[in-house]
């Protein structure tokens, strides 16, 4: 569990669109990247930094990489979140 | 709501050990300090960094400033990432 990498890379707005555009299915680098402005080295970029933080991972399908969300990650940081929330203290936001 | 700011912020390992330390209740920047081998400057750093993410704020008692955690930002972390995660598409990780 790197928290450090997973964070970094989900302070990116590039990287939590890409993450978004997962959540419907596994796209390949060329699907992603014909929704950014973007070259294909910078979309391989962030794709990478994604792979490096656990978010997503890569299956390769014939001549193609496709790319999918790595749930089991996004589970780790909600449980942390919540065991932030559980200390009985809630902050008073009125 | 700045994802960019707070995901930064959750990066450093001394703000995410700061935001555990909060969770049973507000502390002062002493109290947080002497939980760390660092000066109060480097404490204050990171306490502004984590405020200007929107993870904490202070109130003002007396003489002391006591931070404490806003679990709304919490909440939006979480809204956000299971949103991903609702997509329908569970990533297979066997």
């Amino acid at each position: 569990m790197a928290f450090a990498e997973t964070f970094k890379a989900l302070s990116d707005p590039v990287r939590r669109k890409i993450l978004e555009l997962l959540k419907e299915g596994p796209l390949s680098a060329g699907d992603i990247g014909s929704h950014f402005d973007m070259t294909g080295a910078t979309i391989s970029y962030h794709l990478k930094l994604l792979e490096q933080a656990d978010l997503i991972f890569g299956r390769k399908e014939k001549n193609f990489i496709y790319y999918q969300l790595n749930t089991s990650v996004l589970e780790e940081i909600m449980l942390w979140i919540s065991t932030l929330k559980g200390g009985g203290q809630d902050a008073e936001n009125t």
